[in-house]
């Protein structure tokens, strides 16, 4: 598609992540929508990504239209570079586009002794408290915190009650899903996975106002004015789409999507060996906590996924037939080696 | 009580905010405790607040035991002096108690055209997701952003789908709660709000783990990390009581309650012209978006606390019969006029 040997690496290692971490509706199921977009003119795979704005603790980056893993690796960079100097880094990016998973680039900051955050808007399905308007995104957040011995602390989760991949999955196999994830489009409860063909939505965090979906919605309205009311992008529901089969939206109040990034050194609030190893004792504390009978154990952020690659990195990756041949066709379509 | 007066100013403006917002129960009728506190010698009537780690954007503040709402604030005007010179500042507390509304320090940046941002942990009631122990306070999150035109966004919420204080009014009342909020000792649903009293826990927000448990035990367990592990506070179920008829724990792993803040310049991001018309922007988009049949509109974060504070600066404060005998006590006890 023309992107750099160092773009591509960093495209396909997301990717991979992503497929590692078993969050696989960000993985390889996805190369598809991104190279439809190139095809279509709509995302640059040779961007100028540059500081528009800066103070000595922030800046503004223009993704010129990259693909988001790109634009997203440059601005991570950019906060460590920041945190570097001022103790903590803050970076809002806006022109970008959809970047795989958050919590690849908050846990970027691990490796220079600093706490990582990554937030991101997102294609509007959700709707606020007390509305049938699909207002906002999924909007992750991401939050990766080095410990010592123990393994780090990652928290990387859509502010929604299940992430949109979910809701395709239970569609698929036929499944209805609980109430509490969907409305139809006259705002009743709903437990069809297809709802958002029918003019559904999903709902925030809590589900309902009684169960504190107010909160949810606060929550993913604060990711997307960070993401886009300080990079300058588009926010809420003028988030241009992630896939070239829905058309270009008329009206734009930013240019793409925004994302934003925070690097935080540790030894900005303690010394380095202090502060890891008070993280050991506060995952050690945790993982102590009583379980409810028969549960196992009580997980800390960041668990399952890291059992998740463990395993995956042992046994390999499943690749689905489908996603087989949509990338078999890619190759062919770009005169690439595929077996 | 033998505050300084700025300092005795400082705690009523906090608990007056609490109640002009409706959030009463975190006004007057916590003079008590607080008072409770400092007969036990709890708390510290006169600290030296200071700053014992620090870099261009970044501080960690000793309390010095204070009452909360002083630590508070002085650690919030550090963060809002660091903004000023690096662009933001964030600023971990330790050693402090229990501080009031936590949207009170957010919203002091406001005035200083910046982005406030204020998390504490507290006392644990809260259980992670599978787990039946008490780990986490209801670890609030407050985030304020200005607006030109419309007011300010101001969202500040527990994270949990309740907050205590609510608990304890149904139970008062003899009511149920609906299931999601708590669990009993074993970790079975309840709707019983004095569950609490029986070896029962709170929830997280999500409420269950289908419908997103833990990325409520996520949010709350970031917040603990950021108010005590960032500062050297008491972390997760070693967060000393907010009450002096609870015994001091046997156990520290810091030094007591944690607070966390930041302060974030707007034109560290955008003109702050453009920054406050886009925030303008997107809170009358959202404000418009479509309302489920029967309902009026679409709430903007900090709508229902602002119509409050409007009401209540015209109506005056209710003050309940028991909260005013307390106070009349206490008034005997320090020889201060009260009618």
């Amino acid at each position: 598609m023309g992107c750099s040997v160092r773009d591509s690496e960093t495209i396909a290692d997301v990717f991979l992540a992503a497929e590692l971490r078993d969050h696989a509706s960000h993985g390889m199921i996805r190369i598809k929508d991104y190279y439809q977009l190139w095809k279509a003119n709509r995302i640059n795979p040779n961007p100028n990504i540059r500081i528009v704005h800066e103070s000595p603790s922030t800046a503004v980056v223009d993704g010129d239209n990259a693909i988001g893993m790109v634009a997203a690796r440059k601005s991570m960079e950019i906060a460590i570079e920041k945190a570097r100097h001022a103790g903590t880094g803050w970076v809002a990016t806006r022109n970008s586009n959809h970047f795989g998973i958050a919590g690849y680039y908050a846990m970027m900051a691990l490796k220079q002794e600093m706490i990582g955050i990554c937030l991101t808007n997102a294609n509007p399905l959700v709707a606020p408290t007390f509305s049938i308007s699909r207002m906002m995104g999924t909007n992750p957040i991401a939050v990766a915190i080095p410990a010592k011995e123990q393994p780090h602390f990652v928290a990387d989760f859509a502010t929604t009650p299940i992430a949109r991949g979910k809701l395709a999955v239970a569609e698929k196999k036929g499944e209805k899903v609980v109430y509490g994830f969907v409305q139809d489009k006259i705002g009743n409860p709903s437990d069809d996975p297809a709802i958002l063909k029918e003019g559904g939505s999903m709902l925030t965090l809590g589900g309902d106002r009684i169960h504190g979906s107010h909160k949810g919605y606060c929550l993913t309205a604060i990711v997307d004015i960070f993401s886009a009311v300080f990079s300058g992008a588009n926010f809420g529901p003028f988030v241009p789409p992630s896939v070239a089969y829905l058309p270009v939206l008329e009206k734009k109040v930013g240019e793409g999507t925004g994302h934003f990034f925070g690097a935080m050194r540790i030894d900005a609030f303690q010394p380095p060996m202090e502060f890891k190893t008070k993280m050991d004792e506060w995952i050690e504390t945790f993982r102590s906590a009583k379980p409810i009978d028969g549960q196992k154990c009580i997980l800390i952020p960041g668990d399952p996924e890291r059992e998740a690659e463990e395993r995956n990195m042992r046994d390999g990756i499943k690749l689905v037939p489908a996603i087989r041949e949509d990338l078999k066709e890619i190759a062919k379509e770009l005169d690439i080696e595929f077996d």
